[in-house]
């Protein structure tokens, strides 16, 4: 029952607490520059999680794709709206990009559990 | 005046020509599948050029990168809005692609001579 | 006995069957090209086959590289034409691909148990 | 006539020759192991190019096509048969390996013209 | 306690051995080359075991990352030096190398393990 | 004499400018993050430059190569150490990456000019 993003969500903030942790400078502030990219401007935060979601697709990295596909739900983004997003990554990236996408539509359907995107989303 | 960009176009429609004349089905049928890709549907037709701008950007593909963003200043996207997309660009894909967002940038003020978005567009 | 291809062979006929099943036409028809493109025609399945894996294995997708795995074994692809072709992979795409030609060497071996590679055929 | 190849094959040989001068042995002994990887085998040097040319076209290298088409040529491979590779390509890795088949397919038609081919095959 | 490094460890050496076994020479020689770019030259070990594990985050392969990580650990690369060749990482690869460098962080952890880190190269 | 180098220097101040010019805050923040990331830290710049050299040629993007070929070569980098680099590069990323070898050796030879690498470093 959503295990799969809970557990991807555990993993991220343990580690993600202790590298932050360990001073590097310029890891912390490339953290924040990360987070400030898909905040409200001009484009809204709905799009540029859409544009994240896509490039992570066709970067082909599951790990970024789960990421944003819940920042996408907590937006809004509908089922329908994925799916055309996902075209775009198929003809873009090619069939090469089918099982990160398999995958991803497998993370959308955990999603559509009974709390799982609340959860998803106060641990992300 | 424009001139990379009508370069771009001339080389592009002389061989798409010839290669889809040269009658394999199956390129043809990609080459349909890929522009239907960006048609309007729930995703409106500005929001799927962004998209594929992103994906171009990432993957790191010049060309690609041109013929989306003339499909993006057809469809009324703002220099600020390139500009917050190419951010997310940068922070997803790293300084590797700064090459690729100097040639694009290069693209945009190329858009803003007299004439040229309307003479791309048109042999687009 | 045979369990990776298995598992892999489930996973992907029940989401595909569910994507497939949420009505993206773009998405269907992508898939039907997908098919069409290795079957037989001035090259053999067999090359044609062989393709997609190298393809596979220097784009770095280990489902990608299973399935073509199965899909060339059942077009008679020999142990050392597997050999020769990895070598291949190796050189243009260098050692960054041997953790995906290591487990692609696992899956060959998996394939050779009793009934391993009939099973993947038949659910491939 | 021919111009592109001509030029490519130049400069390959021109900084070959001088990189392999530096006296750096682990850069000798690849290139000659790359030579090696698409010698007659189990598998026949034709499909082993067209494995190397379909390898290069996914990873998305200019020089590495021109190199392969000439030697895909030299080993007899047809137009169709490159049309048929090229739709694999382009399914396996997107619409983004587009521009790349454009150029190839350029430089296939330079290849048609009196006296490339030979030209070609002798400077590579 | 190590599992993560010991599981890879083993899984690569008993693959490798059977992969070296099947007598195809141009695997045998590459795997050769391998290991001797990363020997004692101009450059010494310690400072190509980071090339090797910076080159492996950007090209994101998490077995190559781990495998080089206990070659630099090994060779004396401390915690404040790993940090700043991940902040190059992620300048240069972006936000898509996030996932790997946790992983890479992790690793970094079990080698603080009593013994991991002997073990670890004992059977790498 | 030294012309490549001389123009890719002009192009990237001249749109860099520019692009900075733009006021996207996060833009300019990520410029001066990877500026920082190859100052003098626990690792010397030499070495800092040296894995950004490799992290480029590995991800092959012949600007970034340029970029960092000039950086390595006023931090005393010699030419023995950069064969040894792209031995590195050619061994991790394979034959795809020759083409980009091969580019980045002639602008080795291009610094070897009178005063190119002087100029170099002065609009870098």
């Amino acid at each position: 029952m959503g295990e799969k993003i809970d557990k991807f969500n555990q993993f991220r903030s343990a580690i993600n607490e202790k590298l932050l942790g360990a001073n590097n400078l310029g890891i912390k502030r490339f953290f924040n520059l990360d987070t400030q990219a898909y905040s409200d401007g001009v484009l809204p935060v709905k799009i540029k999680e859409l544009l994240g979601l896509v490039a992570s697709c066709v970067l082909r990295c599951d790990d970024c794709i789960t990421y944003h596909i819940v920042q996408c739900a907590k937006n809004n983004v509908s089922k329908e709206e994925f799916l055309e997003a996902f075209n775009i990554v198929l003809i873009v990236g090619g069939s090469i990009t089918i099982p990160h996408i398999r995958r991803a539509f497998e993370t959308l359907e955990e999603l559509e559990l009974d709390g799982a995107l609340e959860r998803a989303v106060a641990n992300s």
